[in-house]
Formats: structure tokens, C-alpha cells, sequence
């Protein structure tokens, strides 16, 4: 890739979340070109020749990596295959975004790291969305800036709706467990505002509510956790899957002088209705529809960032980290336990 | 009364609003001692006797009046007869609160304030309540202390919530209409919050909604005003029959440099409920509800100005004007021309 | 252009707004595809070539409709131009996507009317943006749907933050006054929730809060209006250009048995702030900032109802419904009487 | 006490909290009437005599005790008294009404427990005042009519203000520690939203975020826990002394069907200000304010059951369960271990 020139970028996985990405990578992300996709699904290629009109579909993802000239890939794939992947793509030498969490395995995490430290001109980025969200960067703002003093405490939440359907359950036994899966993201985001303070200790505990299922995997749909840092500071976080009014996710961040709020009732848009039930606002229904700006910016910024070979402000560091203190979640959830990190 | 003794007062009028304030004045007022009451009504003196334990009843205001040592009346009784019982009071030495309005006759309001011009000694007061609340009275501190720079608009509205059995329906023909009925609130505290200047003009319209029974009586259900000040200072005023959510009073106060709003989402408590339909709190339901510690306020008030001796910061002038505007408001709204005052 | 073509759009003005639609065009809207540009400012014209990369930049607004197989322009000139350019527009076989106002002339609007009746298969809409914002539509889809009952009152306001350098006063003369310029929006919103009911008679007033420049044409800074319709609804409006805390933008309308607001409490973004003046959030600084991505959406429907042969929902009528109501508020303000319509 | 006399009342403790019980108790709690106080302070004794016209003040507990007549007493003495006086009042067969908590002693709950098995004829309430909250008894009753579901998760939060003073830490060492004197509340409204599920084990974790002379005590200035109930019930707490922006104390329940949240943004009345800053409202400054109301229901609940003779709902046995799970959090915090119960 010649400075001025568009990343020629390839996407992995086009399910729900990856029709997402390659729609804003076709679009509307400045200095990218969407050349090819890879699913083994044939329907999903059927769709991205057909209503994106990509040209290049494989159905596998090593053939991916070999058209000509890609200069980057998008990973949307399951997780169980992200380490692979990412390790693959370096040796490739192309530069990887992929979504997170990286890995719910430590030591793949390690050997993507090390991987990654032997190509220091490639990039790579786990797509923790919620840093990008225009709410969350307003925060970190204000953090940097010191106006709320120094922060010492961070709730952080992720609670989906109540889906009678069910469906995460199918996903449960892979997924990690809930901590891994939903709060990954409260875990990145608590360390990002507290400015990366070592975790010391956790302690978690959780209840099934409504899917009973889970106890086949060990796993709850409502878990509580709480985390100790060296510096004093503490995170407490919240995962569910049976919220009944939508997707809600808080993350409150307190300072000796302020504290800040993102996303409390999470109002799906400006209107309200008064009527005999009182005075309301829906909700987001989902992470896409709270998430769906913040997943553009997301895009721009790793794209951006390689063209002008900036240094990415979101590391690999940090999605192992997030792994880390996820496992250590589920460790004291089972083992009923305080883990030490 | 001697200074230091306790005001005995007389309440006339024991319907809905008149039990509350001879609630208040049995037993939350400082310095008041309810000694007397009077109604036509036999079930109202049996209450007030039973309930209240008061044990000077009266069949009519006045023999009440020539009870022995009264110091003061609350009357709590028909508009219609609101300016003959202040005069009898104040010719029987006693000092008068008055519910609003004043009168619906301006020159009603007139004799009343002659009257009372030759008994500067007693003290007359109508209940503009809503001058008591908390909430108002944060506002125009905050208004006096400048921190809005200079007020310039107002947005006033008293919007009752619907009654399937059109029970104010019944009074309209006697209320003077929507206007004079709920407005002169707004107007009086329009006035109030922007140092009372003087009306110019006004303009009135107004719409039926759900009540055709209105027709008859030249009066609407909805109601929408503005009113013209002398120093370019503008009110509007919206009044309702029909709210679906409950009983909800609005004023937002505009100024140069900011803008203060009172009772915006009338919430009932502090409770907000979650569910599939989204995120939603109760409404107070009637300006009982909402004004309910006002009143309380305002009667302490009333009679601690009297007991220390200290000049009404609600006067006469002001009832009589909320009066004079109500009446332009009217008149507009039947006439369809601008009002001059 | 044959079906399945982009359409080809040529963009007039490249100011602020002009500029938003230009990059919306360019990369955001499905179907289209932004082939040329024209401004007299020579500035502009080299911002589209170097930034947007558009080749063919026209000095006049001629040359640019005398370019080959140009499909559509998007006008975002100064009102004055409107009429005119739409018509040479619609001469030249072009569809036309211009700014709103139409004009502030009632005879351009007609003018312009009785053109577009000549060119049936050419399409004109005037952008009237927040009808395709998502707030609003989700009322008017609620209204539609019967969830308030009949709608019988609309209140809807226009309030801008102050601008200490009063950048709008120079514009002032020509804008047509604040009810033309700003409560346009509020009208064509207040006709299209309440279902086109026809307006009888307006009445409005006025103050100037801090701009006394305005006096000179006649103007204020802040202008409050109430208008009749046919059917018994009501609308009233408020505009302000001196508004404390940023971009204000309400519609609230009334129906029997349902109530919606769109825009109260105009929050920026999902941060809440807490410190030691209490809890907070920022607000939208402009309506750019409010209605974002209700100009793309405004975009893509227009291209996509041409491209689809679709009637458009939003019309020219519509369009001089709105001026011609503005102009009678207007007039209602200086006259200082009602202005029959 | 013959039925409907009034239940002769005498306070010990004329603090703060003390002084605010007593004119409930003079003015506004039908069927008391506050015929005595005690208090080892000579200025508190002069104010109960000058302020509240008190005849019988005694410089002891036990000479107020030994007062004719007297059928309950209110204590609001120092913690460490509670159970002692507790005992005394019942074997002078008096009601007791005592301030939160019980004790920070075990056995001391016990013995009162033991004492007042004695005498089923007296009543002993300890002042869990938020039960008493007109929002919190919303909840409750919202919960027990199923409009939830079944509830299993409670986050609940007593947060004060920042106070530059640190007024507290004097009484930090024999507060029994941040969860045995604010989480305390939180534990009771848990166990009371929840049914009374038995609790099997807790987990505490804290910081000192401004308040190091708190190390000396072994307690922290911001503190969280976990408390798992047999049941499955899950709730949560967080207590803190350096609030920015107010007192705010939340509960949040959720259920299978619904989630109800009291206090979220803690306004201190019904005034929104918006200016350069954004859109505020200022915040209840400490409990006082927050539960003014509530302290009065709670007063007219306890004199009304003893003179109806119904059961108190709120029993000994809440008391001693809040005591004995707030022991064990604190015991969690300083052994760095979940703690069993």
C-alpha cells in the first residue's frame, strides 16, 4: 500500500455483525476498499456478491489471504478461531481487526501477542466497540482533563433483553460464560478509564433467573463481579441476559470530584409518550442499535490509523488483559472464590 | 390577639380543599388554632365535629363571624361569594385567606380592595398556592439572584388530567371558564416570576377536544394564550381538561442567560419501572398531589405574617389583576380579536 | 438515467449545509452518485475538487444543468435564488432537491407550483429534514397508528443557541424574518402530524431579548405564534435565536387519549455529569448537530423514491402550505392583529 | 392506655435526628402526644422546654422512664445505648421505637430479642425509615401484585454527600464501619423487596478515595458487596462518604418480568435549570432531606399499631438479621475472604 492509497481490505465471517462491518467498510470508512470475503456459508457470499457487489468470494479463509494485493482483514468469526487467524493474517503480513475478545484462551492470546511483536509494521485490534462510542469518548475526555478528580470506582454493566427465543443459550457452552462474553467489555472499559491500573483480585457470583439450561455449562444469565486493583481502585460489574426492557448498558465512572454516567435509560430516541400508563421512552432493543454509530467510528479509526501509521491506542495488551480478568470472573464464580489475578 | 398567642381561625367552606386546609390548620400550622367552621351543609359539619373535633359549628358564615375571639377566616367556599364574605370579614375586624380567584367580576375585585384599603391593620390573601411551592420558590430566588440574566418569557400551563366523568364540567358554566379557571394561575405566576410588569394585551383561543357539553357555556377544553407586557416581556398559556397522564403544571422562565423550568414530567415518586414497554414513571394525578405541601406552606405563611406582623408579598393587586387578565383572556377567546388591558 | 442506474446528481452551494449534503451524497447514499458541483465562491469549488474529489466544478449554476446526463440537483442556495433555479431545473428535465424554504414569496411558490405540473415525471422536494428524522417519525407512525387518539394540539418550537457574534443578524433582512426562517419547520411539522387540516387565522408576537439590530428590519429574537385550523386543532409555536444552553428543538403533540414530545432536555449524547451543581448533560449545539443523520435520510429518500418511480410524501404544496403561513405570522407580528389565511 | 387515648410519648436523644422526631411527635402523629425527653445535654433540654413547650425534661433516661403516664418511648441516642435502653423500656412495659441500627453487637440483638419475647404486649420497632418511603412502599407493593415477576437481583446504593469537614470520621470508630452504618439500610430493604430469603453469604471489598485517617479504624470512605441468598436472590451494595453532587440513595429490583429503580437522580425538587452548562437539577443534600417525609409516615405507622394493636410488620428479627449481615461484610472487608453466614 502506497501513502494516499486505499486499504484493500478482505472480511472474514458475514453473519449478522459481519454484514455490519463490511456494509460501513463498502461505504462509509474513508481510505478503505472492501475487495474480498470469505464465509464457508454459501449464502452469505450469495449476499455479499449480490447486494454489496464484491467481486473476490472464497469459501475459505486461506485463499482469502492469498488475493492479490489485500492489504488488511476483518475477522467476524467465531472466537474459537480468532488466535488462528490473527497468527495466520500476520505471517500473511496483512494488518487484522478483529472482533473481540480476542481469545478465551490465555496462551493463545500469548502466542498471537508474540506473534504480533515480530511484525511490528503490521497492526492489529480487537474490536472493543464501546471505546469508539461518541458517549464513552465524551467520558474519557473528561477523565484525561480532570474533571472529576481522581476516579477510584467504576459500575460498569452489560444487560441484553430477555429474548424468549433463547438464542444465546446455543452459544452458551462456547461462549466463555457470561463474564467472558458480556462483560469483556465492562472489564476493558473499567481498566480504559481508570487508566490501566493492574488488577489484583476478583470476586464474582451469579444466579440462572430464567434459563435453566445453563447449568449444563456451569453458567448463569445474571452475574455480579467484583473487581480489586493494586492502586485502591474497584470495579463492580453487572452481565445479564433477562433485562425486560432492552438493552441497557451503564457504565458509571466516580471521581473525588464528579462522576460520570453513560447510557443510563438507554432511550431508543427523542420521543416520549405520556398517557395513562404515566410517561415513557422504548429502549435500544440491542448492542447494534446502541452500538451502531460507535461501530463506524471503530472501523474509521483502525483504518485511519494504518494509513497514517499512527500507533493504535488500543492494544493487544489490553484484549489479553480483558481475557485474563474475565477467566479469573468465571474461576470465582465456580470455585466460589476470590481469585487472585 | 396578643402577640405571642395563638391566631384562632375560621374555616368556611369544608369541601375537598376546604378539609385539607382545616387539616392543616388543626395540626401543622404554628401559631393557628382552628376554633370554628361553617357550611350550609349538615354532612360537612358532622365531619368537621366528628373528625376534627371542632366544636364551634356553624350553619352560616355569619354566625361564625360573630364568634367570640376569632381572629381570622379561611374561606374555602364559591367563587360567587368570595368578595361579599371578604368584605363582611374584614367590616367583622378579622383578617382573610381567600382560595382563588379573587372574583370573576372585576368590580367585585374592586370593592374588595376599597374595603380592605380602609382596614389596614387586617390582612387579605388569595391562595395563588403555587407561589408556595418549593419548586416556584427555588425558581424565583433564582430569578431575584440573577443567575438567568434578565426574564423575558414565560410558558405557563395548568393541564388537569381527563376525567371520563366530566366532573368540572358541572362548574363550567359558573367557573368563569378555562381561563379565569386554571390560567389565573399561570398568570399570577407569570407576574410574579418577571416582576410584575404591566399587561398590554392579550390573546386568547381555544379548542373542544372531548367536552361538547362545553358549547353551551362558550367555553373550551384546551386552551392556548399570550399575553403582551408593557416591557416586551411575552407569556403564554396553555390550560387542559384532557391530559391522558395526569395533572401536570408547567411554567419555564426564559431569561438572557438561562432558563429555569418547573414540573416538567409531573413524576408521582421517585419510582421508575422497566419493562416490555420500556422505561416509564406515574404521574401526580391532580394538583392536590402536587401542591399538597404548598398549601401547608402557604397557610404557615399567612398566618406567621399576620402574628409577626409582617407586610404580604402576595397583595390584593396581584388577585385582582390575575382577574383583569383571565377576563381579557376570555373575552379574546369569544371575541377571536387581541384583547387591550 | 434507466433503472438501476446511480442517479447523477449535480449539488448547487457549497456552504456549511451544502457541504453536508455534498459528502452524504457522495458516499452515504445508495443509487447515487455526486457527479458535479457549481458555486460562485471559488473556495468551494476547490474544497470539492481537492476534498470530495468531484471533477466537474461549474462557476454558475447554468453550466452545471448543461452537464451531460445529469439525473437531479440539490440546491442549497440562498432563498432569494429558490424559485428560479428549481425552475430551470424542471426546464432542463431535472429532479430537484432544494433547501428549505421554497421561498418567501407566495407568487415563486406558485410559480414554481405550476411548473413542476408541467414536468409530472420529475420530482421536487423541498427539505423539510425532520420530518425524516427518527424521533419524529416514530411519532407520526404512532400517530398514525391511532396510539394517541385524535390528535387535536401540536406545540412545537425553534430555539437556537446564542451566538455572541450574532452571525443570523446579518442575515436577518433577507431571511424573511424568525417565523419564515425558523418556525417554517414547526408549521410543515404541526400540518403533517395533525393531517394537513387547513389553517383559518394566526395570530403571533414578538420581543427582541438581545438583538436590538433586528429592530430595523422589523425582526425579533424571539417570536411566539398560535395558529387556527379548520377542524378545531390548534398549533402554537415558539422561535428564539438566544436560547442558554444549546439547540432546542420541541414538537409536542396532544391527542385524546396520547400525548408525544419529541426533543425535550435536547441531550448531546448518553453522558450524564454529576458534581457539585448536581446532576447534568450537555446539549446539541445546532440543528447540523440535532438533525445529522436526518439529512442523509432525507437523501436517500429522495434518491430512492425517483429511482423507484415513488410519489413523495413530502410536496410542494406542503412546501407552500408552509410559507404561506409563515408569511401570515409574520404579518400578525408587525400588524399586531390576527392575519385571516 | 385505655383505646382511643393518645399514646403518651417520651424522646431520648435531641440530636439532630432527635429534634426532627420530636415536632413529628408534637404536631403532626395523630394519636401521640410527646409528653416527655431526656436528653444528658442542658442545651438540648432548654430547646424541648423553650422550643416545643415540653413540661417534663429529665437529665436521665431512667427518671423519664419512671414518668407517669408514659405508654412508649422514641430513642435516638448514640448506637451503643440502644440495646440497653431497649431492655429497660420493655421491663418498664413501654413500646420502643428505636433509631437504626438495633446494635453492632450481636448478642446485644439477642438479648433485646430474648427481652421482648417477655412482653408480646409491647412493641419494639427499630427505625428502618426507607420501608416507610412513599416510593420504596410503591415498590414494595408493585412487587408483592406481581408486576415484576419474581424479583432476584438487587443493586442498592447509600451514597452521601462529600463533606470537606468529614463530620463522620469522628464517629467512624464506633460506627461499626461503612456496612453496619449506611449499608445497613440497604440490607434491610434487600431482604424486604426480596421476601426474606435467607442469606448464606457475603463478599465486601473498599477503598479510601479521600478519608485516610479512616485507615486507623480499619474502614474505607467507599465500599461494595455482594450478598448471596439461598434462594439464588443475588443483591449488591455500595455505600460511600464522598459524593460529589448529594446524598443519593438507590435501590434497584429486578425481576423475570420488570425492573423497578427508587432514586435515581436524587432531585431536590421539581426546578430544571439549563444554561452554558447543559440542563441540571440540583440534588438532595442528605438523608434528612431525602427521607423528611418518610421519617414522619414511620412515626404515624408505630403509634398507629399500638393503638390499634396490629403487628408490626417491620419486627426485632429484621433488626438483628441486618445487624449480623452487615457484621459479616465488614468482616469480609478487613479478612480479604467471603464471609458465611
Amino acid at each position: 500500500m502506497s501513502p494516499g492509497q486505499d486499504l484493500r481490505i478482505g472480511i472474514a465471517g458475514l453473519g449478522r455483525l459481519g454484514r455490519r462491518h463490511a456494509e460501513n467498510l463498502l461505504r462509509r470508512v474513508p481510505g478503505a476498499t472492501l475487495v474480498a470475503a470469505c464465509s464457508p456459508l454459501e449464502n452469505e457470499l450469495t449476499w455479499a456478491g449480490q447486494t454489496l457487489g464484491i467481486s473476490h468470494l472464497y469459501p475459505d479463509y486461506e485463499s482469502m489471504l492469498a488475493h492479490e494485493g489485500l492489504d488488511a482483514v476483518f475477522l467476524v468469526t467465531p472466537t474459537s478461531l480468532h488466535a488462528g487467524q490473527i497468527i495466520e493474517a500476520l505471517r500473511s503480513g496483512k494488518h487484522v481487526f478483529c472482533e473481540k475478545p480476542l481469545s478465551l484462551d490465555l496462551d493463545d492470546c500469548r502466542r498471537v501477542n508474540a506473534e504480533a511483536a515480530l511484525h511490528p509494521q503490521l497492526k492489529v485490534m480487537i474490536g472493543f466497540v464501546r471505546r469508539f462510542d461518541a458517549s464513552y469518548q465524551d467520558a474519557y475526555e473528561k477523565i484525561r482533563s480532570g474533571s472529576i478528580g481522581r476516579p477510584f470506582m467504576v459500575y460498569s454493566q452489560t444487560c441484553d433483553q430477555y429474548d424468549p427465543d433463547g438464542f444465546f443459550v446455543k452459544f452458551a457452552p462456547s461462549s466463555g460464560g457470561i463474564f467472558l462474553d458480556c462483560s469483556v467489555h465492562d472489564i476493558d472499559l473499567a481498566r480504559w478509564l481508570l487508566g490501566n491500573p493492574k488488577p489484583v483480585r476478583v470476586f464474582a457470583s451469579g444466579t440462572i433467573a430464567i434459563h435453566q439450561e445453563l447449568q449444563a455449562c456451569r453458567d448463569v444469565d445474571n452475574g455480579v463481579a467484583i473487581c480489586e486493583f493494586e492502586n485502591g481502585c474497584i470495579a463492580t460489574f453487572y452481565a445479564s441476559r433477562t433485562m425486560p426492557h432492552g438493552h441497557e448498558t451503564v457504565t458509571e465512572i466516580t471521581g473525588t470530584a464528579g462522576r460520570l454516567t453513560v447510557g443510563r435509560n438507554p432511550r431508543r430516541n427523542r420521543l416520549e409518550i405520556a398517557d395513562a400508563a404515566g410517561i415513557r421512552n422504548a429502549c435500544t432493543a440491542n448492542f447494534f442499535e446502541r452500538f451502531e454509530a460507535a461501530f463506524l467510528t471503530e472501523a474509521i479509526y483502525f483504518v485511519d490509523a494504518i494509513r497514517r501509521r499512527r500507533r493504535l491506542s488500543l492494544t493487544l495488551d489490553d484484549a489479553m488483559e480483558a481475557t485474563r480478568i474475565g477467566i479469573a470472573l468465571r474461576e470465582s464464580l465456580q470455585s466460589k472464590l476470590p481469585s487472585a489475578l
